[in-house]
């Protein structure tokens, strides 16, 4: 029987991973396979459990659940492990509380190294989340547990006393929920401890606590907007996702102006960074919010700098490091993060580093490495001068992945540092032995040839650009374009017209859109120079014209070819990628519709209806007609989860007698035939998934009641 | 009582020239003015005529109302100035017919002298105009005029039928209507005039004959989709007018591939510049055909040199400088036909034609002469060398009106010329002093300093950029972002730091757009090297990515900012034209709706009827209610015509009467109280000028038959 079942389990969990191979962000698909591995022993379930924690590893669930099944099993040195490798990467309040309480459990307050144990425990846990909004009852925890200490003589209670009110102070700074109460325990535990100075003290706190208590109402929207228990999924723009950007960018920016007018930069710099952290934790496929948070965290430490304050600026810069450090976990083969990383420790002046940084992403970055190396060579110009630049530049050489651009690079370094143009033209032959040119390159290369007077070399170099296979029209005609503007100021006037007669020959092979005039746009451009043209710009909008000197222009030759990524006009050479375009010019203009019963609103326009629906409304009698009976809607679902899923022969037989439209909804059913799958659906709705906590339903009764 | 009528159509004229003062294109009030016009002695509407015929040099209609008054008024000696002035500008049948019978009347045949002159007049015709589809009748005039002669002798007669023989055969070869007739005719008159040789001389035509034949009946529908009729009017991008070039240009086309497989290059070439010519006379205002018809000629005189062909050459290069000032008579202000011409005689080397040319178009462009300063510097330093295009230059820079491209290209042209960089830098440097800089200035003053190793010097240009006034923000992070492609080549490391500062302040200034972080984008866009990025394309599209070196993404902030005209993306610097957009983000995608019965589909999309027509449709019982009677629709419109209009209160009354959405229909009667207005765009409508033209409906007939 067992047996059966397990068969049974592990088809199940086949049929789970196989979804998870055609989408490996599907959450369902996680969750369902967590559910089944906490029902096993954890020691033969750690490979899933490493895959899901590096999977995402920037979420707290998985680690969550990991580390529950290593307590349950009382695997302690894996669960201490565990926390080491999550607890400081991760800004989750759910998280610092299972550690606090594996602790607490773990080492009973029974001795003094214990106790030691559990509030250092405390403090880091306040320290890593201690702004968090919903951190009141971590708080209330660690008081709770410093006034159940033992103390023995007046002085150990003194001690507790002063303890008890720092961590109160830190609280009742915070804009948490239930500040209120907070507060309230504070003013007592006052009146307990100094009666006599009671009044002062809070008095001296209590500016404090208002701002606080005002902003966690601020706050509070802000963040209960965010979908913090939502496991992270790549980028998909959807409304929803830009919508959670929007949210994460709103708090970031509530932080940023200093609500909380404290005098503190590196508090203030802190919360603002554990607004990004919590950002990155939720959506650590949104690269810029990456880029943002190294941003905000390098500006921080320049300032700290710049105010002498350099152990700070250390700290920040060490925060800053390891965030793109959690940013090549996800991204190990862009070299952005090592990047920046290396720019950090540059500013620290700490070349080595810098050095190793570069050869662990050009060990990482498999692709195409030359960005790298180009940085990395400039980066030894920079440091040690141009003969170690060249060790570079020589070593990438023989690297087969690299592209052309180190030459240029390297030649205008070498230009530049050597003030000797021939190094500089002989680097830039090189390509030539070992590359296809691209458009770029010429273009360089052209203008640094036309600058040096190499006109003759020039011309040979067009020659060569010209008849490339490597360039595609479009890139010749900018080079053609490109040299007509030079032979307008010093060529003859044959040159000129074999110029002219070469553009023309390229235009013929573009495919001309309907309404322009290729050759009426070529002859315009014939006499453009800088800004300025022959015509007016009306008359050039009205003839349609586009500029055939330039490459961006030319690639997009329909106004409604809009959806081109701004990044594939920068880079016109190499082959364009097959991004299936919208039909734009098919769209109707937007006009509102006071009622359209016949579509159906969703965001992003209204639609017709699904043939099935349409066929269900044709056969439904009018609204108006329908007085009732109501069903209870929520057992209609329950008794339809609860039914026995009919086989897949007897509901065919059903729908083969029904209408064409309605059979389709027959087979949706047919295919949903996974009760199981259902089930695990609605428990792990998010939406749902706190019905059962307490303490949410009671804060929610509790805001509604304030806010009548 | 006299007087009266002409107080009131003084009054009336004065009204319809107030239209044209708002629209000077205003077909109707041009049509109307003429009406009253000929009413008049011509020798005191003059002004009016020499209005009219100037304001649409292109059209033969008002010329020939004009010439016809003229003739009228036996003002011979003006009829032939007119005629001079237009006859061979304008490939029109109707006004060449017009000037054969002026001469046939003027000059009757009954005097050898004037035969002759007759004879000269259709053989000039045919020579303008006789490859027209509708030229049959004016072959069929020339034919009969030749029989009418009276041939005194045999030799005359002789002669009299080798010459009706050459008119015939010039006309079966030409693709025409009623070709068939013209066919039969010649062989008839080869039976009387020499029937022993008629069949083998017949045959030998048949073959050309045929060929003209099939290709009358492709010809014809593509030249009756052109409105040659219609009266030209400046481009307003509609859908009408983008059809009626389609038009045009598939009829060119069609002259292109050379249907009537012509031996004759030059008579090849006549014919697709026939095409070209009768375009220009109904659309003028579009640019690109003037263009595309210049470039034709040029192309032909080209291909004619080279075979040595110098004669050719030289007539159709007259032609196409002959086609440029009639451009320029249309654009007087615009550089680009007077650089086309001084193109042309810098072809056959006529440089003093040129020196004149430019000098005519400096002293017409009025509003910013720089660039054709450029150009006759660039030609003089070509033609008589660098003293002479400094001499250019030097006049140039006491214009107030020249900007400061004619600075860069006099540096550039200098340092190409005589390799000597001071000269070139004292020459960008005098634009400091008498020009507010701008980006294209900036960017090419850079390039050049860089190159020359002038890198301190670059430095300070850098600074004075990014401090200057004249620079919008997002051209100042162009130049940062160039400064800073330099900086990684050979900066130390402070110096690319402070540059990345000045782009994150650059970048601060700039809206934002809500999807896009910038500051993101700064970092990525810190580590591009030409056409590397250290993200994946697609990483940069998930994030939104703007490059901020460059100016044309930044220019264009959404996605959706497609409208944009491509000048004006390379023009980044001065005002953005505040052109209002649409709002693309509003649209819906298209959905084809079967039975869209609540629209009203127009090209360009379906919209919702307007409010008055909703009101009546509201109104009315369903149609499969009503079954007759069903009035005679034109004896409706006749009646309503006839009505006299009822006064504007009492209008008013019956309308206060009716529902708001029925008013506005009322309203607009109560405008249209000019019952005379109406009348004239009756008879003007040009579907149904032609309406008794009895040759015209006797070949639709005719074509009805052939079809059936």
């Amino acid at each position: 029987m067992s047996m059966h079942v397990d068969n049974g389990l592990t088809e199940w969990v086949a049929k789970i991973e196989t979804r998870l191979q055609a989408n490996p962000h599907d959450a369902e698909g996680w969750f369902a396979l967590a559910r089944d591995a906490q029902t096993r022993p954890v020691d033969q379930m750690r490979t899933f459990w490493e895959r899901a924690v590096s999977h995402f590893p920037t979420h707290p669930y998985f680690w969550m659940l990991y580390i529950e099944q290593e307590i349950k099993a009382s695997h302690f040195d894996e669960v201490e492990k565990l926390f080491s490798r999550c607890l400081h990467k991760i800004p989750s309040i759910e998280l610092s509380r299972q550690h606090v309480r594996y602790v607490f459990s773990h080492y009973p307050p029974v001795s003094l190294p214990n106790r030691e144990r559990i509030r250092e425990a405390y403090d880091q846990a306040i320290g890593r989340v201690g702004f968090d909004l919903d951190s009141s009852s971590l708080y209330l925890d660690y008081i709770k547990f410093l006034r159940e200490c033992e103390a023995v003589g007046a002085y150990a209670e003194q001690q507790r006393g002063l303890k008890i009110r720092e961590v109160f102070q830190k609280a009742v700074s915070v804009p948490m929920l239930n500040i209120e109460l907070m507060w309230k325990e504070y003013c007592h535990f006052e009146q307990g401890f100094q009666p006599n100075q009671a009044e002062k003290i809070t008095s001296d706190r209590s500016r404090e606590y208002t701002n606080a208590k005002k902003n966690a109402r601020v706050l509070e929207p802000l963040v209960r907007a965010l979908r913090r228990d939502k496991l992270p999924s790549p980028p998909r723009t959807l409304d929803e996702e830009r919508q959670q950007i929007e949210n994460w960018k709103k708090w970031v920016n509530f932080e940023r102006v200093n609500p909380l007018l404290l005098d503190d930069n590196n508090k203030l710099m802190r919360r603002i960074a554990f607004a990004y952290e919590n950002c990155l934790m939720c959506m650590p496929y949104r690269l810029d919010m990456w880029l943002e948070t190294a941003a905000h965290y390098r500006d921080a430490a320049e300032k700290a700098q710049s105010k002498g304050d350099h152990v700070t600026a250390r700290e920040v810069l060490d925060s800053a490091a390891c965030c793109m450090e959690r940013g090549i976990v996800l991204y190990p083969d862009r070299p952005l993060f090592y990047l920046i990383i290396a720019d950090i420790e540059e500013f620290r002046k700490m070349n080595d580093r810098v050095k190793k940084i570069f050869e662990r992403c050009l060990k990482k970055v498999t692709e195409n490495p030359t960005l790298a190396y180009i940085h990395y060579m400039l980066f030894m110009r920079r440091a040690e001068g141009i003969n170690a630049a060249r060790e570079i530049f020589k070593r990438a050489r023989t690297d087969p992945r690299i592209t052309q651009e180190i030459y240029t690079a390297s030649a205008l370094m070498e230009y530049f540092t050597t003030k000797d143009k021939g190094v500089a033209l002989r680097i830039f032959e090189l390509v030539f032995k070992k590359h296809p040119i691209n458009l770029s390159f010429v273009d360089k290369y052209l203008d640094f040839m036309m600058l040096q007077n190499e006109q003759i070399n020039a011309k040979i170099l067009v020659e060569k650009a010209l008849n490339a296979e490597s360039l595609a029209p479009s890139d010749k005609l900018v080079v053609a374009g490109k040299i007509l503007e030079y032979d307008v100021l010093f060529g003859d006037y044959d040159t000129i017209q074999r110029t002219e007669k070469s553009r023309a020959e390229l235009l013929d092979i573009l495919q001309p859109p309907v309404t322009t005039s290729l050759t009426a746009s070529r002859l315009v451009s014939r006499w453009n120079y800088m800004d300025l043209t022959p015509l007016t710009d009306n008359d050039l909008r009205n003839m349609d014209y586009l500029e055939c000197r330039n490459p961006s222009s030319l690639a997009q030759p329909s106004p409604f070819d809009m959806f081109k990524n701004t990044r594939a006009a920068t880079t016109s050479s190499g082959p364009k990628s097959g991004v299936v375009m919208p039909d734009l010019a098919a769209m109707l203009p937007f006009k509102p519709r006071p009622r359209n019963r016949g579509y159906l609103s969703v965001p992003g326009g209204d639609y017709a209806f699904p043939e099935a629906l349409e066929h269900l409304k044709r056969q439904l009698p009018p609204p108006d007609s329908f007085a009732g009976p109501f069903p209870d809607l929520d057992q209609v679902i329950k008794l339809i989860l609860e039914e026995q899923p009919k086989s897949a022969a007897e509901l065919q037989k059903a729908a083969d007698g029904i209408d064409p439209g309605l059979r389709t909804i027959a087979q949706i059913v047919n295919m949903a035939d996974d009760a199981e799958t259902d089930k695990i659906k609605l428990e792990f709705d998010p939406e749902r998934r706190f019905v059962n906590d307490i303490y949410r339903s009671r804060l929610a009764k509790k805001m509604k009641v304030e806010g009548e």
